[in-house]
């Protein structure tokens, strides 16, 4: 099939991008190199090296692999996604083009613009895109499970069959989102939903739990094909963060209570789901939401598991309660369904110890470039950036 | 009570000031006049001749009023909308300032794009800029009922109680708005939502039906302090526009099969609306949600109550349904609660055949300004704008 990939220099886009390779997919990859920027904003860097976009695209080649095209730019400039729209002519576009770190979005006003107007304008040039070159692509976008916050009643996905006075409707699943970034995602559900509805449209949105891991079967065939493993605390994800910081022997730093409850997957679970979405694509017109996790824990619990398996490798990690940046429920009810995907086939690679070993081991091995100054929060949600910059962050340029 | 008035040049901001001002309040008005730049690009005009605000404020001076004061700026201009908020400490304020017309967003996607950008930046500028300089004021921001669309169950004033699977949570009503500008109002609802959440601030979002009618108490104590009457097929609201119709014995043009429902008041009623939500303010944190208006007609009632009201009037006027540019449903259930703002001593101004009587001799008497071109849609929600200048409208700058 033929896939953009939009996002492709990123986390999960680059692996996306081989492994539907590989599958014998058609891929072309966009991206604006805006992570890479943005990275030296917060003076933040991957903990394994990553190449270039352009070397790892010349590398899958050299491997033998079929060829990746390569499309460097910005969604947000219309010119320049229509024209790849139009020329590409996609069957399905996968969108991880977007901002994606709620604490990026809470660091100042600036912040949470560039993070809205980014999120929201590239997406709306996608369904534009889609509607004058592509109205038969199937967009396949990644959303949170954040979206929904943490109702007291069980997470459907995307939709709930309302009873109220004598009367019934199915009706969008009612959002809670809990940071900037988790809006801009809302805002996207709710312009591709009505693009669906006016347009014709079809679109699966994929409400993802936090992904965890760095080895797929391809970033494993060549040190060049790795993907970007983020520890710090605006970009790293809570799992990879405990990795670190056990690696180093620093405490595993739990925001506050730790009872904070999110869905969990593996890397190589995001990348069979989009697949399972893109040959399984949503109807004309119709707007799917899957919600793409496999395991439920609460902060607090996945430190155990960390510091259990860095014990197990004779280390002797720390558990430590901090003070919580964020605003945010630390005890609450949870339970997200997530059965769509498991009914179109997926099998799930559940945390087991194992992969925490092969995770801390992968760690260990490049604690020479941990910059321990980043792990710790250098904002808060209710005060923003913390310090003398903190100023000067509310001005400035949207763009 | 000292009160800021973002879009004070408006059709409605206007109005408030004037109405607020003369009962007591220390008035601002804040204005950008993106308003007028976007007639001038429509080709379109107000039926009744408006002045400068410039000219208004100096006016309402004239007559012995307290004085209103006037800030030119955008609020999408941070350093602008920063400055104003501190330096005038508001205890309220009101917030017109966005885009307003769901045509206008859905005539490519160059249009899509600066609707949804403006009205998102703007608002989430006053977040920031009330959290810096005024946390203790109340927003009052001007929503709409087209946020909710046309669910098969009644429409709550802004949360419902769900039950499901044993348990039971009070969430946001599911949103299903119809145009690119109804959706960015309700990206505003959730930024605010977790503003108040995250830094305690107090919102009131006043999600108003459709408004009709031009005349208030302080707009007829002098022609020079009229506001503005939009008639055509992008700003003109439906009532407005049969009005118009039916007073140059143009056929009264009624979209699809006319049983599209929706709440609607008299201008009056915004005015007092917004005074009882100012004078009662919601608590610190509270995002608080008023579905603002008086009485549900559909679509083709209201053609019917013109064409009475004028046939009274001795004219020949004529209904004819027309194709729908719109995607919307023709024919649905509609029940939307409105009491929060009646326990807190609204009294309506129902629509009686006198108002509309008065709004057509008001109407008839400029009805040479009426430019006949503008009175049927150039754009669908499926195409966008038709004709020849569609192509180039999708490109170009946002701002």
């Amino acid at each position: 099939m033929n896939i953009l990939i939009l996002g492709g220099d990123g986390y999960l886009g680059w692996p996306t991008a081989m492994y539907l390779s590989r599958r014998g997919h058609d891929v072309t990859v966009v991206d604006s190199f805006h992570r890479r920027l943005w990275d030296a904003e917060i003076g933040a860097e991957s903990l394994l090296p990553i190449r270039s976009l352009r070397e790892r695209v010349a590398l899958w080649s050299e491997l033998g692999q079929p060829r990746i095209h390569m499309e460097v730019g910005d969604i947000t400039d219309w010119d320049f996604l229509e024209a790849v729209v139009r020329e590409r002519a996609p069957e399905a576009i996968v969108h991880y083009g977007e901002h994606r770190a709620a604490p990026f979005s809470m660091l100042s006003r600036r912040h949470a613009v560039i993070t809205q107007v980014n999120n929201v304008v590239g997406t709306l040039n996608v369904l534009f895109a889609m509607r004058d070159h592509a109205p038969d692509a199937h967009l396949v976008k990644l959303g949170t499970m954040g979206e929904y916050g943490t109702p007291n009643i069980s997470i459907e996905e995307g939709y709930i069959e309302i009873h109220h006075e004598g009367r019934s409707d199915v009706l969008p699943y009612p959002k809670q989102p809990g940071s900037f970034y988790h809006l801009s995602k809302v805002h996207d559900s709710h312009n591709i939903h009505f693009a669906c509805k006016v347009w014709g449209l079809r679109a699966t949105d994929l409400n993802q739990g936090v992904v965890y891991g760095v080895h797929t079967e391809e970033t494993d065939m060549h040190p060049g094909l790795a993907t970007r493993f983020d520890y710090d605390h605006v970009w790293g994800t809570v799992l990879n963060r405990f990795c670190v910081q056990a690696a180093i022997d620093h405490p595993l730093t739990v925001y506050g209570k730790g009872g904070q409850t999110r869905g969990f997957l593996d890397i190589r679970d995001t990348l069979a789901c989009i697949e399972l979405a893109v040959l399984n694509p949503a109807a004309p017109g119709e707007f799917r939401v899957f919600n793409q996790f496999t395991e439920q824990f609460s902060v607090g619990e996945l430190a155990e598991k960390v510091a259990e398996a860095a014990t197990k490798l004779g280390w002797d990690p720390i558990i430590e309660n901090i003070a919580n940046p964020r605003v945010e429920a630390e005890e609450h009810f949870y339970n997200a369904k997530h059965t769509k995907l498991l009914d179109l086939g997926l099998q799930p690679h559940y945390l087991s110890e194992t992969l925490i070993d092969g995770l801390l081991e992968t760690v260990r091995a490049h604690a020479d470039r941990v910059d321990r100054a980043l792990l710790l929060p250098s904002h808060t949600w209710t005060e923003g950036w913390i310090g003398p910059e903190a100023k000067e962050q509310q001005g400035g340029e949207v763009h």
